[in-house]
């Protein structure tokens, strides 16, 4: 049986281990990128703490000694049911059963010109796109003779209260703080505001009223300008405007306001639910078709506890992945199948140094301060696939800790070159990105 | 006095410290980069051993409690020696001296088609480029019908027989040997070749004969196919034409076959000799101006000993600095200057694990293999600047040698966002970079 795994990530990747080396399937593990993405650190690869390398593992890696997982880098067009094979750029790669493990992107609600102008942070290469962005925009600064324009090149508006944007404020104010005056001595960084945006009416929203509580304080003392009630109405690339009519001056818009499922087209018998998911049942099959099934972020599978589908987090993804290889497994043996049943673990977000929240459902138990950034701290490290990323993380950490330093403030952007007519893979990327080729 | 040093080079770097804090001079560094590169580990880069922030120092941070340097990321068009100002994408900057380190890039000797088709690796990022593009290659091989065009894609011609070539060649044939064929079972690596082609008789032609016959036969034994005598004619981005008629089909040609001197326009007054160099005096002034000095790979300095100039490596640049920092200094208090003298400690090659050449000069000595190897990892560690990178770069040399897997295989490429009206910054970059913007 010739199982296609569509996506890398923390569910598609989890699946692929769980069949690997199996006897009776064959799996072919399809993502854009040759490596899988750590996405919980993705701002610490943006706000300089973190590199690249240190949160990515390449998928090659892990299935080096595999009998049955192939993979494949490759951009996935659409399904087509009816044939039951993919179509990439790669050309087409036929299934037995297709698990759609796509997870989601940046939703920006329709709105264009946000999504011009604004930057996302959903792979690692969009995190590093905006520490180039960030240290760029301070070199302009320097040079920058209008005091009003110096301003909008040091402001930075993060829109989005959930754990990304509260993570990605609390690093930028960290920034701020500690390490960007020293650079640049011939900045006044009291001019520069990190504003944290949020539509609803606290930060957190999922967690416990304590956290939400607690993190909002910690932003206020790293001093973050934190807004709630605060929806985005527009922004040019220099101003942006609020739904009030407030506005800010910025240069550097980071959208952490929204995601939504990455649904690959051609599956047109179920229509997509709240978020761009697709309804899966508790077996995390499309029921429509018999051999789709979908898991993580891009599936809603709607049960009493959780009428609106699970929350888009790593654990379900990883847990759906585990239930499915087990179902698909007992199929083949003949033996029964079971439900999806999700255990909470809990939840958590880190703000700054010694600062983070954590929230357990079973007892029912907050805390945070210094303890839960240590919880926090362990838990992202034993997560972390690979001996050497966990250890240069751990390291990365610990010298930005020491030294109150992030130090890995590098430009890498690269220059076109004349002869680059670009694989079509990355052809085919840029395509998905939204940009015509 | 202010001091202006065009290049943050192991020359320009050396000298902003040697004047750093230093009572009577303002000192402006400018580069194109926002960090130092520490170019004899490039080729590490390239072939996935070691990551581009390992080798790279920011700046702003060397420079974090100066009180008289300043630096500016600028790409220089012209100096005009009458108005004493540098011409740069950032506006024009004055100086009362300046030191032109701004090194050497890669010489295509005017061929065109080679500059469009073949990767040179005179920068970080360029050394990136060249990752992405051997990992890109090798995922369409995966794919890839046609037996002829597999193996196009798979070879790999280095051209250059110099440390760089012989390096970056040893480091390919030990990816295809350990980790490639572990990567992708689906390829088979005995149809891949890796060249090295050299013009003269022999490789490493600055080093002694007992050098270049070990280099030789290491590279031999690592399975790379070594061809001296062979200079290529053209390359069309498919097929590698020598000029004795002989081709190699390749998908991938890197250009390590010779440098030319950045030297920025304005200069008028010199004309620049072999490998497009300054001519300077001992004093690494350029003599028609009385304020403009050159040093390290930009510069040349005829003595009975170098009557082509100081051979282009880091100790040169690095001894110039020195000697012209305390010339600099010395005038100011008026006391007497001194003619540089290079004092030459050797030079080495490493070609693979276990497996390096060293060169002595006094007492005259040649050394190989483990110790050479071990000799060559230590000075290179010391050389590198911050702690944080030496331990990083002595991390995953261990994790490397233990696993025989140099384990960043990863392609993080950009891609273009819709709203990247770049800064005017990078926009010049490109213009350096010979692309027309």
């Amino acid at each position: 049986m010739k199982i296609v795994i569509a996506g890398g990530g923390f569910g598609g990747l989890r699946l692929a281990r769980k069949l690997n080396n199996k006897r009776g399937v064959e799996v072919l593990l399809v993502d854009r990128f040759n490596y899988h993405q750590f996405q919980p650190l993705f701002y610490q690869v943006a706000t300089a703490g973190l590199d690249a390398s240190n949160i990515s593992f390449p998928l090659r890696k892990v299935f080096q000694k595999s009998t049955n997982v192939r993979l494949r880098m490759a951009d996935i067009y659409r399904v087509e049911p009816e044939q039951k094979k993919l179509v990439t750029d790669i050309g087409d790669i036929s299934y037995d059963k297709l698990v759609i493990a796509t997870g989601a992107g940046t939703n920006f609600f329709g709105n264009k010109e946000l999504e011009t102008h604004a930057f996302s942070m959903k792979s690692t290469v969009e995190a590093l796109q905006i520490r180039h962005r960030l240290m760029e925009n301070l070199e302009q600064a320097t040079v920058e003779k209008d005091p009003q324009e110096i301003e909008r090149l040091m402001n930075i508006a993060v829109v989005g209260g959930g754990p990304t944007g509260v993570e990605l404020s609390g690093a930028l104010a960290e920034m701020k703080n500690y390490v960007l005056p020293k650079d640049y001595p011939e900045l006044d960084f009291s001019k520069m505001t990190i504003y944290l945006l949020e539509g609803s009416g606290k930060l957190l929203g999922a967690m416990s009223e304590k956290s939400s509580v607690q993190a909002t304080g910690y932003l206020n003392r790293l001093g973050v300008t934190v807004r709630t009630n605060t929806q985005v109405a527009s922004y040019d690339g220099k101003t942006l405007t609020n739904k009030d009519g407030s506005q800010i001056q910025t240069a550097t818009v980071l959208w952490a306001a929204g995601i939504k499922g990455h649904v690959p087209e051609g599956i047109t018998k179920v229509e997509t639910v709240r978020g761009n998911r697709l309804p899966v049942n508790q077996f995390n099959l499309l029921e429509p078709y018999q051999d789709i099934y979908a898991i993580g972020d891009v599936a809603s599978m709607v049960t009493t506890e959780y009428p609106h589908g699970h929350p888009q987090v790593a654990p379900v993804a990883i847990q759906q992945a585990d239930n499915l290889a087990s179902n698909l497994l007992a199929e083949l043996a003949g033996k029964p199948t079971h439900a999806f049943s999700y255990r909470d673990k809990g939840s958590m977000a880190t703000v700054g140094r010694n600062l983070a929240v954590v929230d357990m459902p079973k007892p029912k138990l907050h805390f945070g301060g210094f303890l839960a950034w240590l919880v926090w701290m362990a838990l992202h490290l034993m997560l972390i696939l690979g001996v050497k990323n966990r250890l240069f993380v751990f390291l990365n950490w610990v010298y930005n800790y020491v030294t109150y330093d992030q130090s890995l403030r590098l430009i890498f952007r690269e220059f076109h070159r004349p002869s680059d007519e670009q694989p079509p893979v990355l052809q085919a990327r840029k395509f998905m990105e939204g940009e015509k080729v």
